[in-house]
């Protein structure tokens, strides 16, 4: 396995949150709460990535997801390019290897990774320069490390402290990259109770998600929780006869104002997005006194600032 | 309709040119002279908008007008993220607005909207926060307001005032945004006369373009203006049987050096690009000497800076 | 043909190595060598051209070639703007002029332009405005000026002089531009002997490469050489009866370790990009010690930097 850390033991890549200790998630997380503004208020900036090179290496389309790494990079004064290449399948191994030494050769500094395939991150991280960091922005279904902070930051912000709370996932969790990288930064925090809701079919293996209770039914597994984390369910997902597709998935997985009024009265409603309105959520419940679907995207950005600040070494400008 | 102003009376959104007043074009277009610079001079540069983060939204393909947009607001020091994402048609109302929301939560400042479908700025202006403004980059076939205004400032150039013009719009005047909001602006600055030169089925509804004359002959309808104003005639159009199509088009409505002749001596000829030349207008017309439409192409850059830097507010740093 | 000086004799445009003297190549050369930081290190930073706006003009894709493009103009403090425009094949001639007049009345300073179409950089550099600077980024099979000229420099920093020096250009040289250029800016600097290994349907025509021996066999063709340089072989050409196809390519014209061993003890190994291994190159010989593919890549920001701050003129602020 990829370590994700330098010999001094300070973070180099970041690739999971599985591997983390607390010290080193609080730490991240306070940094990115000094990088929160409130909508309305102007973007934080600072220079301290100036001479920095990011490149956003994306071989899926999410627009949304590289716009936040690409203004987290340049308000720290990055520069940043994007590249669209394809790292995955028919090109892998060493051709996929000689795009990332190109980039390397091109003095870029940090690789901001998103890829289909698992070990496409590490792949990367294994075969840079000891100046160089990788970022994972995504990792099939694995892996979503900035997401997993920036759901704990939002936690945090509203809840105080992790210990005492009952956390429902609810969905498509055997696919999601979302629901691992929040269970391993929640556990490592101490959460009080983290509940799988979900399908069978979309359960994740028994040997997955240690600890956690799990749910067919939506109504008891958010009984009485104070967090309430809903997936995305891509629709590809409904061709598959053991999951109820459509209207019959809202029906019995849908989270509706009657079903989080089972929850605390104070329970806030998470989406990583985008959200699949009136399939997994109601959009009562999504545009609700209860989300912090909003504040998720402006956590992420001062998440992914923080973690880059955190990553990035300032080489010394040298003559070769 | 949505309120362009705030409380104040400042500009905020800028999407339609239809109910600005005169002051109001005025102070956006001698603010926009200001930026003027001659070919093979330097860009202007300033560091207004630094800080600030303008997203471009552009649903349609058109390069040159996002690349116009871009370097307006990087040239104020602003920003500027692009975005291809499809706000109209399927993913449209809820799901469109969620991009928005994203976007605003990423601490975007100002939204550059061009969409094929009508409502679409309007409808994201009237869902972003207060700190928020949205500029339209083209609208349907209704309002290009920034086209409008360098349009307008080309003219005011060569021919100082409005008031004792004749203009001519000649071409597809009933599928066009450039008209609509050359026309709004004119006639807020008092021109002295508008006419428009179509075929029949180009020709705008009956109520819409109020007082100004209607010509079928483009011999009839250029004679005597001081400014001919070229639209582009989209190749579909040509399907439809009532509207002469490719070579006979251009017997009919293209702009030759011969009907070009009727007009002033010193009439200036404009054209809001791409061109068809063959089809609406003679290439000797287009790189003749009467023609201004390069220096409409530098005032688009000039224009954009103005408004960018007039519905831009900086938001005071402050700690979340 | 497009001169590509300016009435001072300076460079204005770099279209071609053809017609560059010593002296250009050697500033040129020393420029860039300023520019080279070891992998690892800093990236080059200078903002010798701020107010600069370029824009790459790139019609085929290439995302490596226009990154290092990207990166060598915004590290010298340029501003960058990226199109993917058709200029040739159906919206040629006057279409694609209009392109680069509504750039130019951008205020676009400089021009990358990459095209597969013969003409297309000229035709540009022919039309803009004499404040206006082209650089070639790659013209069909005849130019790639700075490939040449990071390929020379990769050369030099490990051998010191090409007077005395063989090299051997291997593959399709026939469609190639890199060789072309390689051989354009090798001549000029007094290279030793150059030679040139390919299947006769991949050589050049004969008054091609004046002076260069020619050879079939690989074994012959490098034997005793100081360089060897691979050219990428497309795929493509395998369709043709009388070229050898995949494994048969690489058992009569790839790179091995042993067919490496009949060159001299310290020949370096180039390419230029992307590698097919195990087609034209095996892959212990791109990875091993004779191999500078990376430095290549290193030295080709180094050379677009110092190409980009020799061509761009600083146009004097004044208002229009």
């Amino acid at each position: 396995m990829t370590d994700q850390r330098r010999s001094d033991g300070s973070l180099r890549h970041l690739l999971t949150l599985a591997d983390l200790n607390r010290d080193e998630l609080e730490m991240l997380l306070e940094r990115a709460q000094h990088h929160v503004r409130r909508r309305g208020d102007a973007a934080p900036r600072s220079d301290v990535l100036a001479g920095i090179t990011v490149a956003n290496l994306f071989t899926e389309p999410s627009t949304r997801t590289r716009v936040s790494f690409e203004l987290a990079a340049r308000r720290l004064g990055a520069d940043v390019v994007n590249l669209e290449m394809q790292l995955s399948s028919r090109v892998k191994g060493e051709s996929m290897l000689d795009t990332v030494f190109t980039l390397e050769s091109l003095h870029v500094d940090v690789f901001v990774v998103r890829d289909a395939e698992a070990g496409v991150p590490a792949l990367v991280a294994d075969n840079v320069g000891p100046a160089v960091s990788v970022l994972s922005a995504g990792e099939a279904h694995l892996s979503h490390p900035t997401q997993g902070l920036l759901d704990v930051l939002t936690i945090l912000q509203r809840k105080g402290s992790c210990e005492q709370l009952a956390v429902a996932i609810v969905g498509d969790i055997r696919h999601s990259r979302v629901a691992r990288s929040a269970w391993q930064a929640l556990r490592t925090l101490g959460v009080g109770e983290l509940r799988l809701v979900a399908p069978p079919a979309l359960m994740p293996a028994a040997e997955e998600f240690a600890g956690c209770r799990r749910y067919d039914s939506i109504d008891d597994g958010i009984r009485g929780v104070d967090v309430v984390m809903m997936l995305r369910i891509q629709r590809e997902r409904f061709a598959d006869a053991d999951i109820p597709a459509g209207d019959a998935y809202f029906e019995r997985y849908g989270l509706t104002p009657a079903r989080l009024a089972l929850a605390q009265r104070d329970a806030i409603v998470m989406h990583p997005q985008p959200m699949n309105r009136g399939v997994e959520i109601d959009s009562v419940v999504a545009d609700g006194p209860q989300s912090v679907i909003r504040d998720q995207v402006t956590n992420g950005v001062a998440v992914r600032m923080a973690v880059l600040e955190t990553l990035a070494t300032r080489p010394a400008p040298r003559r070769g």
